[in-house]
């Protein structure tokens, strides 16, 4: 495609079969949400400046996308507002802004566009849809548990069944770094090493933690305890000296058994190595992976005052993150061929009966078919039934000056090349009654 | 709500029940678009600066929202990208950029948000979505019946009937400036004014004609061919000379002919008077009103070479364009109260009955309803009844040391107040029996 015509870098147009396998996708994740009594929400595209910037630090202000002033104020190069950077900023805005008109809880999802200005790449886009649940005002277990289970339904309800939920909870992080004597401020950093378990050598990831100046015996014994085979029983016993490590291990059990009737048990994992890179989660954290899939397929967790810190009200909070793109991805595979066009094309051999082929297609889609007369320029019958075939049709009606003589209609079966002459005051019902017939098939 | 709170100017919020009643109608409109085999696209925000600028003219550039560039460059306070303003530019870069691969002729529907930088007002938004359906590609009559019966029957399904389809055509209008013998270069000015003549008095009109320079008594004979009572018989009297004007007749005749059948004749009016400002059409053009509504809630018509000015291939096009933000303020009168969140809202009457509560709610979802449990932190009956009615949910299900002692669930129905105790492992098929139920009531 000629560079002047293709989609801004990072961006992509949605031609009909990808735009229809996105819309199966999202009326799926809908549906799941629904059933669990979430709502959907809907906020604009952009924020005022002053809401999206400085929430997330400096690098993610970097990736924001500004719009500049308008009339005598675009001069000024400023900007005023801000393509939405992520769903939360605008969660906590529309917390804020509607409080008492929104249910207590407040449990929405929200699936919509989000732009960053990232470098793209494979799977990496600069605008992507996002897909959210969250529920605000409640400090229940059975908040973190049914967001989780929500989570998991979604994957299942997509056919997705080839992935796992590691589990872990912020409390047990802070009890670990208690309890390996990690100093307070070497905290931040030494999960951050630890996080990247899943992609460096232990050995590695001991230097890391060593170079940010924890003893390197300690750093060893820290990743000796996460990497061991038995790294959750390990945890679990070093972790009980610990006051907030302990409570951290009865929120995770509590959890665990509360999704247990819903989620299959080797489908969620125990893993004190996984950190989670942002630090406001303050409970539970979860992440979603599949082989095959690199970096997680969605997440989330507790973050009871994440909202007070973005704008909006200090309420207690819980949510997960659907990676729907990847998902998408995943899905490319077992997308079946490109659905047919119509059901019914209708063929025009001359002027004069183009009005009559008109009145057969309306006929045919008040019977509830797809159905279009054909708007080429060619009276050729050769031409038309190519254009049938290429819409994908299953009937071809034929109404030439024969037909016309005998009131009638012809439908060709384009799959079984059989005819049948149909009385033109028929054609909707004998449409609708094969279409009846071909789906019992 | 406090200003740091509300949207920016012109966008809007979109709560539950707001944007339950847009996705009904939007999925209204995508059933009928795929009834006639018109096909989805969907395309990025925004599009390269070059893309969207200089395509509408200066006014209609003053109105784009423009992207800041990035990074290094953010500080020379330019843009190069910007939101889209409409979705016919999308279009044309699309019809050049996939060109082979999109099916001849390309039938497709956008439905999506347009950014508009206009001062807000009533019905007037600088974030609001358009609905438009296109066919490039083809240059039958039946291509344009077509996309009016398809604007047409969208009105219908989404159960508007109170609306008239004014019709007119680009060869009726050239012919009758020629006939009245208005001079080329006043041409388009007279056909700005004439398009007044549903808001200001035949006199005002007459007025602003003979500003623009046409003789007093020319316009004086113009305006009243179009007011006339029997406007339309004297204009097509008036028309016979003109070839042009012939054709334009010709045209209409044809196209009122093509959609007599699904159009009721009461619906759909020659309207001399009916200009639409835009002058890229070259065939039929056709605006829906409706009483009460200011404006139109469509419109569209035949633009043969405007994919081309916009970038695109020289394509033959005809489409429609449905106002769905003022169809949706129609709408709003007759919508129904706001749909209950859940079917079943299950009490968690304490935490040692928590885990059995979660599963109850897991029994209804699989049996198809939608259902959740109390998560706040209340472990009284009569609050957590109280959340359950808040829910709009229909049943309530108690379990408490009652319950368990008996096996059994107490479903209470918050309609008729009765209650029925249910063995635990058969709740799901109860309230799914019982749903059927109140669904054939």
């Amino acid at each position: 495609m000629p560079t002047q015509f293709e989609p801004p870098s990072g961006t992509r147009d949605f031609l009909a079969a990808e735009y229809a396998k996105r819309e199966w996708a999202f009326g799926v994740l809908r549906s799941v949400f629904a059933r669990y009594g979430f709502e959907p929400l809907q906020t604009p595209a952009f924020e005022r400046l002053d809401v999206l910037l400085g929430k997330y630090g400096d690098e993610a202000d970097k990736l924001v996308f500004k719009i500049l002033r308008r009339g005598e104020h675009e001069a000024s190069g400023e900007a005023d507002l801000a393509l939405r950077y992520d769903m939360t900023v605008p969660l906590a805005r529309v917390a804020a802004a509607y409080g008492s008109q929104l249910p207590t809880p407040y449990k929405r999802y929200a699936m919509g566009s989000v732009w960053r200005a990232d470098r793209p790449g494979r799977g990496r886009f600069r605008e992507f849809t996002q897909c959210d649940i969250d529920t605000l005002g409640s400090t229940s277990p059975l908040a973190d548990a049914e967001v989780l289970c929500v989570h998991h339904d979604a994957m299942a309800a997509l056919g997705l069944t080839d992935f796992t939920i590691l589990i872990n909870s912020r409390r047990v992080l802070t009890g670990l770094l208690e309890v390996f004597a990690v100093p307070p401020e070497l905290g931040a950093g030494v999960l951050t090493s630890l996080d990247k378990l899943d992609k460096l050598s232990p050995r590695e990831v001991i230097e890391e933690i060593a170079g940010r100046g924890l003893a390197e015996g300690a750093a060893a014994e820290l990743v000796a305890a996460m990497t061991a085979a038995d790294a959750t029983d390990r945890i679990r016993t070093a972790l009980k000296p610990s006051e907030t490590g302990a409570a951290g291990l009865e929120e995770l059990d509590r959890l665990l058994a509360l999704v247990s009737e819903q989620v299959p048990a080797e489908r969620i994992a125990f893993t004190p190595r996984m950190v989670r890179g942002l630090s406001y989660y303050t409970g539970p954290i979860w992440e979603l992976v599949a082989s095959g899939v690199p970096g997680s397929i969605g997440s989330g967790g507790r973050y009871d005052h994440l909202i007070a810190q973005l704008g909006g009200p200090d309420v207690p909070a819980t949510g997960s993150s659907l990676g729907i793109e990847r998902v998408l991805m995943l899905l490319a595979d077992r997308v079946a061929g490109k659905p047919g066009r119509l059901d019914v094309a209708v063929t025009v051999l001359s002027d004069d009966l183009a009005a009559r082929s008109f009145s057969l297609a309306a006929q045919a889609r008040s019977a509830g078919l797809r159905a279009s007369v054909y708007l080429g320029s060619s009276g050729k019958l050769g031409k038309q039934l190519r254009w049938a075939a290429d819409q994908g049709a299953r009937w071809c009606l034929l109404y030439g000056a024969a037909e016309r003589e005998a009131g009638i209609v012809t439908v060709r079966d384009l799959v079984s090349a059989e005819q049948e002459a149909v009385p033109v005051a028929e054609v909707g019902g004998y449409l609708a009654s094969r279409k009846a017939m071909a789906l019992d098939g």
